[in-house]
């Protein structure tokens, strides 16, 4: 899929070009993740252009609940420019944010939040409920989805489709 | 206050002395972020009658949006067990959760939450919103409000009136 899916009414001055570029950072991001044998799922943080923050899941690897990639990039992101608002920032994610991380957009205030694939179980950006346009918070993002959405889900679809015919292939050796 | 009030159907074995004394020690981490001038809000993790984390509020002096009380509690707690899954555990906070701690909260599959006072502008455990008992999560939490509501409630209302006298003192000076 070439363009995004907009959720809500505020509008974008990045271009397709630039989305796509941006979006391909946070899947570098979530190959590092895939590299140490982490779920793929990768973000970044920009400001003005420029990428001010990095993060890939790192769950398993620091058996840290609150490790993923999204919480790395805002954290790193607000240490850059010493500043807790991300006011103006755009935040790119390979996979649709959970409650936690929403929670942390919608804290640091950052200003357009762009992703890939859907997270059917619990994605909190449009698909079980939409909480980073919920008027009832003091900061409302600007959300767009499907931005490079077939390569962002492909890389979580042949991760776990690795996953479970290694286990497949432990289990017959086993039974050998 | 002296009890609490259930949010769901599941129940805690915890005495209201053991929620107090628990509690006490969240309002403890909140005083020290009240100390360095932080909003005061404190968090413990409990696993087995063990405080095993510890957190206040420390978002000014870090700059960064998520140093949430809770957040610091989980971590501590996931690097004292060495393990992401706080299954068992018991967090107990001055303040009613977010979006982001709710969810760091579900993500860590902490079995019970107690907390204080409520949160009308952007608590996500029982007032906006019940993220923790939100049957489409993976994970659904035993919600308790109310534990020492007055204690927690006032540390935050003198809190903000201090310093709203204190702003208006400045204001005066720069008159004079």
């Amino acid at each position: 899929m070439k363009g995004g899916n907009c959720l809500n009414r505020k509008t974008t001055s990045l271009t397709i070009e630039e989305k796509e570029r941006f979006m391909l950072e946070a899947i570098k991001e979530a190959k590092k993740a895939e590299a140490i044998k982490e779920v793929p799922i990768g973000a970044i943080v920009v400001l003005d252009g420029q990428i001010i923050g990095r993060g890939s899941n790192f769950r398993e690897e620091s058996q840290d609940a609150t490790a993923h990639a999204e919480m790395f990039a805002i954290k790193q992101a607000c240490k850059a420019i010493d500043n807790w608002r991300l006011e103006r920032a755009q935040l790119f994610v390979t996979l649709e944010p959970c409650p936690m991380c929403s929670g942390a957009m919608i804290l640091s205030r950052v200003d357009e939040v762009f992703y890939g694939a859907k997270d059917p179980k619990g994605g909190t950006a449009g698909t079980l409920m939409n909480l980073l346009e919920d008027e009832r918070f003091n900061h409302i993002a600007y959300v767009e989805s499907g931005i490079l959405e077939e390569e962002c889900g492909s890389l979580l679809s042949n991760f776990f489709r690795k996953l479970r015919n290694e286990k497949k292939l432990l289990k017959n050796q086993q039974k050998d």
